[in-house]
């Protein structure tokens, strides 16, 4: 029996003893030192010592997804992806109150055909990189987080919010007129199910941190200050995980849903345009604006 | 920071601004006053001033879904569908303690292939209505809802279950020796998960009004002479989403559901047919109608 | 109304009355006997005055399942599913404190690849044969059952663990530096969800009972002296239900999963075997095996 037991009990042992093969296995040349870049609209601390990037959105006032945060985030994350030295991703807003507010109206607003086919396609491609990703992706959920800012927390491996009851989370897209597409709802089933994901996009629900913790939707709350400190805790549970099992079972998990986007991409795109081209969808969006520009200014 | 905790508390103000475009796009021309059809097994009644329709299931003792019952449902379904000034249905029962008892007996038993196969083409056409609708539709559960009437209830977009304890939901058709056709198996499956489908199923399992709420197979649970009006302040919440968003992202949902049984469903009735004239299981269903009939009398 | 109310009360009654065409469809020729028969690895004690057959598992020191393992549990297994006096298996484990370890890793390391792939076949072939079957199956797990073992759980139809916190149940493959393959995720999605799978099996977690029974992964957990006489009792529960009814419906639910093994059953092999042939991973599971053996000696 001793060996039984000791089999269960050695298993975290193992995953140290297995370091030179799977667990450290991007580290090729470390240097003992932090790395930055930054882009407009996103920055980023690499950690050498310990192999994680924190990676912010800073597009105030509300971090709203427009085109070029789209592709400077995908680009970002390629960089990280190909980087021997990092292992994950703690992805966090640098502004407070606010995660993302998700896509920028304004985007889809005014604009002709292309624009928005370009636009679109920058999602999806943001959203390829990120939920495909490799690395492991932790959301450190320190502000509100509506529709593409809830998509880019259900993208990631795991999710900590700040425990503010002022803050929500959820995809709240028909209440502003629009619809999720298959791609959002296809995650969001996967993360809390198809009846509660079913009600919360037909009526756009927006869930408090509790509540959102309830339905599984984040995977811990935990006090403001502390959301980027447990981040890097939880990042660490998972390190200690030889990286290629990790990774060939996130895949297996998620290549269903991946490749339905890639096969649908284009009818995706043409899908979008041709709903968001409507003179009715036009004029929602309008009112809609004129009224945050009043209230804003 | 004030336009973007703008933008969020604004919401439901704009859903009341995007009015004359969606919220109230069926109310072409709106008429004061309440409208009644009926016909034998089901009554409707349609308020023009909310845009909700009640409907009830009139056939006593227990509501069973004959041949007839499920045509008249369909087409009132149909008429209401198409009425511009409706917006959403309540599904309930007009006999105390009984909101369905599912399938009629005597339509499978004793009749002969065609009629069987009339009996469940009806019933697959009554189910891709309700299940299908664009209406927002809720089921006031106000009393027991085996089988058939289970189907119903899960085919609804929201289910409140009157606070009873000898009131039950589920179904049970194994306990009768028939079995769940797999469209009753999918919806339960989106509903309550595939573990409790498939062990709810299996053992034909009946649940109490609070243990169907905590495995979510209702949403709600009230006290009996509140489900109504319950009914109606739930369906004032979902009429406060833009109908054209929310019909968009219900039929997402659902279609793949809708388009398996459209695609097999002439092989569900041959298979129908077939499984109900053995002699096995006519002989088992004999016996339940006769046990019934002395029971009864 | 007396009639509807008779109508559920009497459930019970008519699967009583049914019997001599469903529930004990299977008692051909029961004579009031114990019949034993015992193979190396494998002991089976069959009741047919209850028509239930107990299967232990016998390797010690902690019933790794090697070649000889599964070749004889699927032996057994066929052995009883044409047995018309069994009904019903309850599989558990004649060892103390383990119900399985999983997968014997001496099958998996120094081997050539026509033994990996004889070793997997027979591990697919134990498993369709086990999720498959036609009787009710109920896991007695008397003991730690990760990986592997936690596959054999839940492949039945009903889980019943023992309330010890020393145990633990999961699929931890990936701790081995290893992956579960598709088909061990298909039935743990079905059991837990996805993302309590997706988490799981990423970090490879083991649950305590009282976890495992939180999340789903096991049905009941119970005082370590009742989990057989608790697997007796549940057997009678399905038992109550015809068992053609249960049957057809317990196909419909996992026939889906078994196709998919059975259409890429060749793939599954190859990939396991390329997967398993390569160094690093060889080497990782000769320093495991090291170390077990340092520790056990």
């Amino acid at each position: 029996m001793a060996a039984a037991l000791m089999r269960f009990s050695s298993v975290r042992l193992l995953a140290a003893t297995l370091s030179p093969y799977g667990v450290h296995q991007k580290h090729g040349q470390i240097s003992n030192q932090r790395r930055q870049f930054s882009n407009t609209y996103i920055s980023v601390e690499m950690d050498d010592a310990t192999g994680v990037a924190v990676m912010k959105m800073k597009r105030p006032p509300v971090n709203s997804l427009n085109l070029e945060l789209l592709t400077e985030f995908a680009i970002s994350l390629e960089k990280l992806e190909i980087d021997r030295g990092c292992r994950g991703v703690i992805l966090t807003s640098a502004i407070p109150k606010i995660f993302s507010a998700g896509l920028d109206i304004t985007e889809m607003c005014g604009k002709n055909a292309d624009h928005y086919g370009e636009f679109w396609r920058a999602l999806q491609e943001m959203w390829l990189k990120l939920y495909g990703s490799n690395m492991v992706t932790i959301a450190a959920i320190n502000g509100s987080s509506p529709a593409g800012g809830c998509l880019l927390a259900v993208s990631c491996d795991y999710r900590i919010m700040a425990d503010n009851k002022k803050y929500t989370i959820g995809l709240n897209e028909t209440q502003l007129g629009i619809v999720a597409p298959f791609w959002f709802k296809d995650i969001m089933t996967d993360t809390i199910g198809h009846r509660a994901t079913e009600r919360s996009l037909e009526l756009g629900m927006l869930y408090s941190p509790t509540d959102a913790l309830k339905i599984g939707l984040v995977d811990e709350v935990v006090a403001e200050d502390k959301v980027l400190s447990t981040a890097s805790a939880v990042m660490a549970q998972w390190f200690a995980v030889p990286d290629h099992a990790r990774q060939l079972t996130k895949s297996m998990m998620r290549k269903p849903n991946l490749d339905r986007l890639v096969t649908h991409r284009e009818a995706d795109i043409k899908n979008f345009v041709s709903f968001i081209s409507r003179d009715s969808i036009q004029k929602s969006l309008q009112i809609y604006m004129e009224m945050l520009k009043k209230k804003g200014s």
